[in-house]
Order: structure tokens, then sequence, then C-alpha cells
């Protein structure tokens, strides 16, 4: 039966470079270990993809440091460990972290002060003779610049929302009568049948005055003529995701209001003017700001009430942050999104969102539909 | 275009009686006010769904306490907020916790220290004079008891599961030749055809020796005769979660194993013996080791690798807990999973879970799907 299993044992290709990437930061830092407890990051250092885990990886760089990287999981995952991390030892306890401060000697060893808890911390240092110091972030901050791997899975992530967008459009989908919720539906139908494990968040769909609420969720609410159209939705593959988000128009072309081709035009303008700005060296803020006073010079900065994107991979929303206090910095390989929009209540809004990968020079679309704005049904 | 928004402003039937309870809790934990930072005690507490959101309930048994109660969350949801809590005052801020605390005059205010993480503590001292105590899992205990409307909703999350099974049973999909990715999409699919707005959580199809993995994620590997494919799946309704597994054999019968049998009369029976054992006062761990005996009598204790079951509810996994080391004491309308299994590394495995809400006297099951031992395709 073994070779029907999809867990042929095999390390994870990448995992073993990132860990020694974080043995340097570890070093940098000033700490003998780190305990590792979100599970997208433990995923991201070992190719673990268990719900109950924690890595301890020891800095130092000799080979013997590696040896030293343990990972911890409970008894329903030991089959799992065995196949997706042969390269490690594994400590099988359901209380992974404790237990893995427990067998370790080192003196200092750093936690995620920004994931793990106030009562969980307690929990910790009872297990462990060792100082604990706050490391937050260590490997959200690798994880925010991506190796070719992870840039080829959001590739295809957003190549198969791409593709199920053109599916809807050309098969009708988007027409007066078929509600918020079918065409989520349909979507995420589209996404899988283009090799998405499923979408990469709730899918948005918010038609008329419904796409004034940012975030809103599908209703029964049918579509109809003259309505702005607003989907924000994304594909799941190999555990990246993809975000893109697009606003049609219900047709037919008479029933399309000027101010509806106005604000379009306008977002259109602040979303171009935001992906211009991307390259390695600009701060993320600026990136904000680019889209924002495009908006702001029109009349409707009050109207854009969120954060022109956000980076974007094996969660769907990381490092770096991107809005108007943010402080991080583009680097090539870091993937983020651009989704300006504006919301007007009662009447309608428009978001148009890319994710994209910064190069050398700029900035790489993933996401390829197009932006011109369509008429439909 | 208001008469289409699936947000008529109407506040939610129960939260202003859950907050009242809440109030008495804080009393009884000499509390001024609560900080509610988690987003689903939030939704329980006050019918908000926005992705970021605080709420403060203050003590006192006047009505000047429910008048200090304050939601806040960010500028993409004061459409959705006016909608979903007409009945609270918000405070529109990204920053929803600090904003609140900043905004209260109580001088001891609770915060959930099983949730708010080490660095966040120090965000919310900076923000307030008040003294911030430990007040871990007030609502979670409150959450554990489900009131009527939240029984309903279960059950018509399980009754979905029910249908969806009962589906593809009936259409043949349980069969050689069909993957379990393919299985696991026909359940998820006749799930939302029967009302559910998705899966409660990621669907387990696991087919011969990957039924041997609890957790298994389904692949494409093709469903065989004499496979063991165990299915543990849910649908979600209305924020609440449904959560059943079923074992079924590929046939035909002569491809079965005597073992194969043999222990599914024996997790059929461990299962048999933890729902017997439900009912008001029981120690649920009592529950885990009613079942847990019959399996270690038949000499595969070490095989049952996971607790007995779990709370369930607004979150898949919630109080009260059910393992071997709990000490939550059963209480009518706690809604818990029995789950037991037995697992054999390369063989193959079987677990039968159900959904039981507690009752006066005993559990009534929520969900309904026979347990007897199918041979299918």
């Amino acid at each position: 039966m073994a070779a029907r299993s999809t867990f042929s044992p095999r390390p994870h290709p990448a995992a073993a470079r990132r860990r020694e990437a974080l043995r340097a930061a570890l070093r940098e830092a000033g700490l003998e270990a780190l305990l590792v407890t979100d599970l997208v990051n433990v995923r991201y250092l070992s190719g673990f993809t268990g719900s109950n885990a924690a890595l301890l990886v020891h800095a130092g760089d000799g080979p013997d440091a590696e040896d030293r990287t343990v990972l911890a999981t409970d008894g329903r995952y030991t089959t799992q460990a065995a196949a997706e991390t042969p390269d490690l030892p594994l400590l099988v306890e359901r209380a992974c972290a404790p237990g893995l401060l427990g067998a370790s000697t080192a003196g200092a060893i750093g936690f995620d002060s920004a994931q793990v808890t106030v009562d969980t911390l307690d929990v910790l240092t009872a297990a462990t003779e060792a100082e604990l110091r706050r490391a937050p972030g260590l490997v959200e901050r690798l994880r925010a610049v991506k190796d070719d791997d992870e840039v080829d899975a959001l590739r295809l992530a957003c190549a198969a929302a791409d593709a199920a967008l053109a599916g809807a459009v050309a098969d009708g989908v988007l027409a007066a009568g078929h509600t918020e919720r079918e065409v989520a539906h349909e979507l995420e139908e589209r996404m899988v049948t283009h090799g998405a494990s499923g979408p990469s968040f709730e899918t948005i769909v918010a038609a008329g005055g419904n796409s004034a609420i940012p975030h809103h969720r599908p209703s029964d609410a049918p579509l109809a003529a003259g309505d702005l159209v607003t989907m924000d939705f994304g594909a799941l593959i190999d555990g990246y995701h993809s975000d893109m988000t697009r606003t049609v128009l219900v047709g037919p072309e008479g029933a399309v209001a000027d101010w509806q081709r106005e604000i379009y035009a306008l977002v259109d303008a602040a979303a171009a003017a935001g992906r211009a700005a991307l390259r390695p060296g600009v701060g993320t803020r600026e990136i904000d700001e680019a889209a924002r006073d495009v908006i702001t010079a029109a009349g409707y900065g009050e109207q854009f009430v969120h954060p022109v994107g956000h980076g974007v991979g094996l969660v769907i929303h990381e490092a770096p942050a991107m809005g108007a206090t943010a402080t991080a910095t583009l680097e090539a390989g870091m993937t983020v999104t651009v989704e300006p929009g504006v919301y007007l209540p009662g009447r309608g809004g428009v978001r148009i969102e890319d994710t994209l990968v910064v190069t050398g020079s700029g900035a790489e679309p993933l996401t390829a539909s197009t932006r011109d704005l369509l008429v439909l049904g």
C-alpha cells in the first residue's frame, strides 16, 4: 500500500537551507536556539504539515547544530512525520513545545512572543531551566522573501484564479439573476478544476450596494443590471495562497452610470501607481502612498478605508506589512498584493487587486486577468 | 439596494442575554470589565462577524453596564457593524483592543491570557492605566453550554453531513477507482447542496493504508477492493461546525479481511461505550476512559492515539476538553464528539465519530448516519 501513499518519505527540498538561514539569524540575535511554535513556520522550516507540532532549531554553524534540530508532534502524526521529515529526529508528545524545551540543554532559547500567549509562556517557563528570550518574527522575516519554488507555487495559484474568472466570464456566470453565492461557488469550483486544493480564503462576491462593503460575504442576493460586482478570491496550491480582486459591471451598457466608470478609472489608476512603485529598496508605506495619493487627489481619500496591500504566501496576510504606517522595505523575491479600493456606502464600490513578485528592478504580476472594465451579461 | 443586503440591521437575538451571563461571571471573578479579543468570542457576544474586532464588556448589573459595552472594528466594517450590531456603540479604530482600553475608565480589566500574546500584552499595557488581570476562558465556558438556537444550527449542520454521505453512498461514489480527493469533493459539494456554507474543516478521506493515518489529507490515490475508507468531515452552517467520521469498506464482500471486521466491531463498541457514558455531572475524562477501556481490553490501547473527542460549536475544537487528562464536567446543553479509533500502520484503521448534545439524563446524537459496517461498490 505504501506506493499509493502521498507521503513518500522525502525531506522537503528547501527546508534544510531555510534552517541554515535561520541559524545565521539566531547567531546574529545571540540566541542558542529558537523554539518554533507557529504551525506555518514549522511547515516552512521542516516540511511537516500536521496540525500539532513544534520545532527546536539550534544555532551554531557546524553539522551538529542541524543534528540537534528536533520536531515534536503527537501520536496521530507519527506516520506522516516519518514520511514528511525523515531527516529530522522526532519527539512524540502531545504537549510539543514544553516537551522540546524539557529535552534541550541550551541555556538561552528564543520564543516567538508575537505568537506565544501569556498563559503558554507560563507553561514553557515551567518546562525548562533555560532563559526564554523574546524573539518575534525571525521566521516570518525569512518567509517574506520567497525562493523560486515558492514563487512557482504562487504562480500556479494565481493562474488557477485567472482561469476560474476567465471561465466564469466566458460561460455567462456574471449575469443578472445569478446570486452572489452562485458566483462565488462557480469561482471556487473552477479553481479546484484548475488544480487548487480549495479557495485561499472565504471568497468575496459583492454586488450592487454590497460592493461598498469591502469584506462582504456572498449572499443570496441576485445580480441586477447596472450592478458593480466585486470578486475578491484566490486559490490554494501546495500551501500557497493567491489573491486577486476584479470588479465588473452587469450590463447592458445603458445601465452603467457615469459615477461607476469614474471610480473604476480612478481605482485602476491608483492600482497602476501602486504597482509601478514596487521595487527593491522602497519602503512599503511608499506603495500605500503612491496609490492613496491618486485617490485622495480625486477627493475619495476617506473612501479608501484599508491598507494598499499585504505580503502573501503560506498565509494570506503575511510580512511585509503594506499600510500607511508600515516600516518594511521591499526586497527582490517578496510577493505582495496591491489592492486599492473606493467604497461609497449604499451605492457601491470598486477594488482592483493583483499579486506580484518584486524583481531586481521592479515587480512582475503573477495574476494576469484583464483590468479593462468589463460590462457583462 | 438595502433590501437586497443580507445585513438587515437587527441585533443578534441571543447576544444581549449572553453578555448578561458574562457580566455575572465578571462580578464573580471580581472584574470591572473584560476585554474580549478572540473573534469567535466577539461574534458570540455581539453577533459581529468581521475579521478585525474587539469588545469591551463592563460588569455591574444595572442597564448602564450594558450601555457601556463597546464594539471596536476598522473602517472596512462600519456598514457591516451598523447592520449586525445596531444595539452597540461602535469605535472605529484599526487597533481595536488598545482603542477600547484607551477609551475605558474601568480600574481593573480582565483579558484572555490564553489568547493574548506576550507582545500584544505589552501593547495593551501601554494603552491603559487600568490594571490588566488574567481572565482566560470566561467566554469559552459560557460557549460550552449551547442555547437552543445553537443546538438547532448544529442539528442542521449534522443533517447536511448525513445527507451528503447518504447521497454519496446511493450514487456509488464510494467505489474502487474513485480517488480520495474525488470522494472528499463529492462530500463537500453535497454538503453545500444541503445548505452548508462550506466544510467545517479540511475533509479527511483516507483509503487503504492511508486510513491508518488519523489526519490523512485526501490524495489522488484511488480506492481499491478491500480498502477501509475513513471519512471525517462536517458542514458549516451559520457559523456552527458539525463533525462526523464513518469508515466503510470497498467490496466485493470477498475482499474484506477478518481483521478489518474485527477492528470495526471493536471501534464500534468503544464508540457506543463512550456515547453511553455521556450525561450531566460526569467528568469528560470518564468518557475517554469508557471508550478507551474497550479498546485497551482488546489489546489495541497503543493504537488509539488521540483523545476520545472534543466540544464543538462555533469552533471545531472547543470546550469541553475530552481527553484522558481533561478536568471538565459535562452539563446539559454541551455539544461534544465521541470518536475512538484504532490505527494499524501500513494496514489501515477505523474511526467512528458522532456529534451529540448532552441532555438532562444522557445525550442525543445529532449525527444520524448508520454505524452498521457498509461494504460498498
